[in-house]
């Protein structure tokens, strides 16, 4: 055994070389989540619970720059069934094991150039790392309208509007198919582009909660637009194959953000907003004879807010709702969540709970939703 | 290259941080198996060999401590096909990657609290890694009863009984499906409970062999029992799931274990009894008709000596019978092995070598196996 | 964070026991490539573009010595998908995420024994690593014929045959079936040999290009053959899997492969010959009645030359056919390709680009592919 001066929440393994040629992180976390399920229905009340354990995310990750500090790599791995995601026709009918796997050029002045696998310059819940988040996992609005990650290029770039005025920019080209897909690309690409104003200086504009205690305002305000040309899937880069007679449905889909984060003292506030269209949302046959499948157009909404008390206990309230387009469905979903977490070692080792009510319209099956989490972060 | 303090055997990496926030030791193993196996009939005799080469085991290993020298991790990985298991329905359809993401929490005295999967406190076979074996694999009784890995909660405990009599306890509250397992609980829990005796002071107990020579007799006796509520697979956690025309047929399923460990100057012994028993065995449709699913009840027993030699050579014996309740089938299986290894760096770089002869009753083929593996363990 | 004396491209980690006990190095490497493809009738000329961006290989090596440094070994991982190669029945229904397992024993002067799955001793193409090559993917010569990685045994050895001559010979006994099979080994095994004459002495001759300009000029010329006995897929131990009405149809199946390399200032050629031939290649079922399956029998070659300037900046040049048997098909097929790469690290940063123009004769559809590829080897 040998004694490193690395300290605990800086990688299993932390070192650049002597001669600034590499350097690397190494690290690994994992979730442990206890789940328990009740359905509610008008006539009956609580239904019997439904509880179940489950490894929600384990992750290896390696990152950090190569023959120059101008040159960054990541590449991080899903290790856990619930995160991989399973085989298909589409992935060579393998597991999706690689989440990113992205080399970053900065080439000229604070310009910088993405190649590989890694997250679309998309939503801020879904740009905040699911180990850094307030609540157990994320809401409503990012499972139904993320773009999650893909393979292309990005441009990155950040412009001082003038004293802590901070804009960043990104734009991307990828596949439009979701990530770790190894068919040819069907359709066209997928364009993206995200703004971000921090109008009172950089933050940690990415991660849940306000566990630096700002001492002055802080605030960010994003808005993400992506255009999927001749998208096959539901939701855009997601969701179902939209399958005909002929082959697959193709109509455009576009995906809108607006984001906002803001952080003071102990306090957090973060609102969400998503909305996805389409050009001809109903996919045809031939024919013109309707398939049933649908892109999942409409609107989405988060608003959450915590405070965290001094000793590392915080609260969290959330508010999501999600209705998609009448023509689609005329169902609207409310989800009222309220949160605990214990930040033992900040994110890096935390113990998180949050019971959740999910309110449907129509006379659905409401549900509440229990959830106890510890999360561990070398 | 640097060089570094560790040495062979201690983990491809094994570091401790100065302020004492962390350690982690990353270790990585494999094992070349080659088989070759003969059916044998009373009319034809020995059949054709059937021979073949197999990465029977490769796995990288993380553990060490977090935050505090009190909250430990462990995390496994099955790299090797014959080792991951194949993906299903219930695993999210990927492979069951994951072996251990455990973190054991010495929350006061010498009680520790384990979350996440990880090794049940099952049967002793089981619990003594694949690695430490004195044999090329496990028994028959092993493959037919335990319940190997689970997500879920544990509790272990020691206690001092006087002297250098030592007890060790453990009990879990898990899934009850198996390992990896992404969908919703089926059915209730598995509860299991061990306890562990050892009257002459604490030993190696969950290794194979008496590599250490041992100057006085040493001896652990172990029960275990698990009580796996509306169970859905033929063997409680394991097995085949046993459908109906409604779903899944669902029986309360108990596996009891009582096992042994005896080691003295390089001479060992090892014992170990499981017997399954079901509420009722027979999987039934909604009018009651039989669906052909029955739960394999009955009784499994292993015994096993062996010498090592001054020269690291170790011979070792084994007697395994299998025999299943009458009602569900009346074969009875008996299998005698004569296994030879020859331990280089004691279970860390070792060559073993063994030879089982099958004997199946009413007439059945018998068998004859041979196995030569090479592990090593960095 | 600490510093090492470590540099890029020497791996991620990089170390050795004070002792002499073991030895570890870990790499890991990633191929972000982007590819265009173009279809070209006589009738109607270029066809639409179908682009794609894709994560073609992306890897995780660990390897060293353990316990002596005659006792070597080398476990790699296949993270990507288009690298892992699918789930089947053959293989547990797991991906095939390892791609080398295995341990090399220098037993005696210089033999070398080697146990577990890595590449067999085949053709150059195959046996230069895909992160060492000078166009962007290996040619058709290679996805044709060649025999990849098996589980099993290989020897070792190189002879001086006076002067600088040097000759370096193996031979393998393997399953058969190809990498990661974990179902019983099907027909009989596969027996390979490779001799490998250096008539003026040893150099990097399983690498493309020559990035150090050798002063003098190099040879090097192999020959390899492969009998596979009672093979049953239509390219020996890959390709489909030819079943019959009574199982599976097995034909002993020979392949011979003949290159060479040569260097010098700069210069590079290198050339391969493949060639597989069958006992029977056509699959009969049990009434004589054709199942429709063949063995892949013919003959492939594959030519190509390169300039690196001394800016680092390479050309190749690259000509390939395919003309199985005529028994089989008349389809002869020409591939025309222009490489040029850009070695910013050597092969361990470098960007590589090229055209490649796929000629086909009896009027089918010729081909056009750009292809564009970043490699970070760490």
């Amino acid at each position: 055994q040998e004694i490193t001066g690395n300290k605990f929440g800086k990688g299993l393994i932390n070192i650049e070389a002597q001669d600034s040629s590499y350097s690397m992180k190494m690290g690994l976390r994992m979730q442990s989540l206890f789940t328990s399920d009740w359905g509610i229905t008008e006539e009956d009340g609580f239904g019997d619970a439904e509880s179940a354990f489950l490894i929600r995310r384990a992750r290896l990750k390696f990152d950090g720059y190569a023959y120059s500090p101008k040159l960054k790599y990541k590449v991080q791995l899903g290790l856990a069934n619930r995160d991989m995601s399973g085989a298909s026709e589409f992935t060579r009918n393998t597991p999706r094991f690689i989440l990113d796997a992205v080399v970053m050029w900065n080439f000229y002045e604070n310009f910088e150039l993405w190649v590989g696998q890694t997250k679309l310059p998309g939503n801020r819940e879904q740009l905040i790392s699911s180990g850094s988040l307030e609540t157990v996992d994320r809401s409503l609005v990012n499972s139904n309208f993320n773009l999650g990650r893909e393979m292309g290029l990005q441009l990155h770039h950040e412009t001082n509007l003038g004293g802590d005025f901070l804009l960043k920019e990104a734009v991307s080209i990828s596949q439009g198919e979701g990530r770790n897909i190894t068919s040819a690309n069907l359709g066209g690409h997928l364009y993206m582009g995200r703004l971000e104003f921090l109008p009172f200086g950089d933050f940690d504009s990415y991660s849940g909660g306000d566990l630096d205690r700002e001492a002055t305002p802080k605030l960010a305000v994003g808005v993400s637009y992506a255009y999927n040309n001749n998208a096959v899937q539901t939701e855009s880069n997601a969701g179902d194959y939209m399958l005909t007679d002929t082959g697959f449905y193709q109509t455009d889909i576009s995906t809108l953000f607006l984001d906002a984060m803001f952080k003071y003292q102990g306090f957090s506030l973060m609102g969400e907003y998503g909305h996805r269209s389409a050009d001809d949302a109903f996919a045809r046959n031939s024919d013109s004879s309707l398939t049933g499948d649908v892109v999942n157009i409409g609107d989405g909404f988060n608003l959450q807010a915590g405070y965290l008390f001094p000793n590392s206990i915080q609260v969290v309230g959330r508010y999501t709702t999600i209705d998609l387009d009448d023509s689609i469905s005329q169902v609207v979903e409310n989800q009222y969540t309220f949160a605990i977490s214990k930040y033992i070692a900040k994110h890096k080792l935390k113990v998180q709970t949050d019971l959740s009510y999910t309110d449907m319209n129509l006379g659905l099956e409401d549900g509440l939703t229990y959830r106890l989490q510890l999360e561990l972060q070398l």
